[in-house]
């Protein structure tokens, strides 16, 4: 059994992609399910076979604690963790080979916080997984939003220390210049130009990110499946223990 | 007139941190104004001289629109630009030497967003401005967190353009021992080591990271004051010119 999760901020489009990839995969005859990890969504286009809102309601949250909504999303990931005992055996139902997990907007979980690393855990157990960390496109389209999302996904490949994916969401909606462009800057072409004048310490941290990106950003879109094949193969990759995706390695020069 | 962002996550104690640091200046006989920029918060320890609420209800935007609680703030904060011309109008009547801005704590808007930058620049003007980044003591203390955080802090820093002094901030919650480690990982001890076995990528990424901070981390206490006056101290010297602060320069090297 593996684990694909989609994180990626607000908007990025997670969740229409995690309905999408199932589609894909069962297209190809393949089974997946899909969890819901965000306790505040309102509704999802698809049918979760495993969903946290059945064990934690972040509106009650809300107003028991008398939290703001940012808050008691945090303190409901917390909450669910009380609850490991339940969701574990409840998760031992899905039996599919891939299970995709549509994670909270509010990336913080996993970029700096334990509890988005440690409920992933608890869902993985023993099996493999892999991050699809989502760049959203009409965000990227800017060069410097484009750095700081590479800055963000480093955050959260760094704290989960989980193989990782950047993919380039919502594509059909760039042109087909602006895609290009973007494109190329993933190549490691015309970023630092792009990007007007920067001071030394923006600029070595470009250089040390584009130099350390060991695959562009792949564009995908959920509307038109543009790179689901080769998402699909990267992922596969990943999950055969690709040599060029290792972590958790080599610190024994420091 | 000088302007001073307090960035941080949610729960960072950015609110806090503005009431105490005004209450600071004015013991030292400055005059300090503070604008708060949160449309979604609840309620707030302090009187703010200009209040992004006054302009905006994001309750209402939420509902008007449909939107979750997130996507929300981000469309608040949009809607606020188009009503530029009556804020700025209002803002004229602020007249003391330093105005301390409270900010969302969905820091996505300064991090990976236009609006934020928008709007700040809206508020400045032509005045100077330097962002306190407030690095969460409690996520702080861990090693992987911490780096995580000052990837974040880069991040805002680099989207906004702006000088930043990055602030340790609630170490009154910290242990002795605690805050003692943290503070060494500033100075550019035993982080690495701390980090356990990481990867290349990420081995780079931090060393980096730790070479460019050109200051550590400040720690400081709303509680006690610990800090402010070396805070105090920072922000008058980026303020003044500092040349250790110089961003928006040489890219000629390219």
């Amino acid at each position: 059994m593996y684990y694909v999760f989609f994180v990626g901020t607000a908007g990025s489009g997670k969740t229409t992609m995690v309905k999408e990839f199932q589609d894909y995969l069962l297209d190809q005859e393949m089974d997946a399910s899909i969890v819901n990890m965000d306790p505040a969504v309102e509704s999802l286009p698809y049918v979760p076979d495993f969903d946290v809102r059945d064990y934690i309601d972040s509106r009650d949250v809300m107003q028991r604690f008398g939290l703001g909504p940012n808050s008691s999303l945090i303190v409901s990931i917390d909450l669910l963790l009380t609850k490991a005992t339940e969701i574990k055996s409840d998760l031992g139902n899905i039996e599919s080979n891939y299970v995709l997990v549509d994670t909270p907007g509010q990336i913080e979980l996993f970029a700096y916080r334990d509890s988005g690393r440690t409920f992933s855990s608890l869902l993985v157990g023993d099996n493999k997984s892999v991050n699809v960390f989502l760049m959203d496109s009409f965000l990227a389209k800017e060069s410097r939003s484009y750095v700081s999302l590479l800055l963000l996904s480093s955050s959260v490949r760094f704290r989960l220390g989980t193989p990782q994916v950047n993919v380039l969401s919502k594509t059909d909606l760039l042109s087909k210049e602006e895609l290009e462009r973007v494109t190329s800057w993933g190549e490691g072409e015309n970023l630092l130009d792009s990007l007007g004048t920067i001071d030394d310490y923006s600029f070595e941290l470009v250089r040390t990110l584009m130099e350390s990106l060991e695959v562009p950003p792949l564009p995908v879109s959920s509307q038109t499946r543009q790179g689901f094949d080769e998402l699909y193969a990267l992922i596969q990759r990943i999950l055969a223990g690709g040599e060029d995706f290792e972590t958790e390695e080599n610190n024994s020069r420091l």
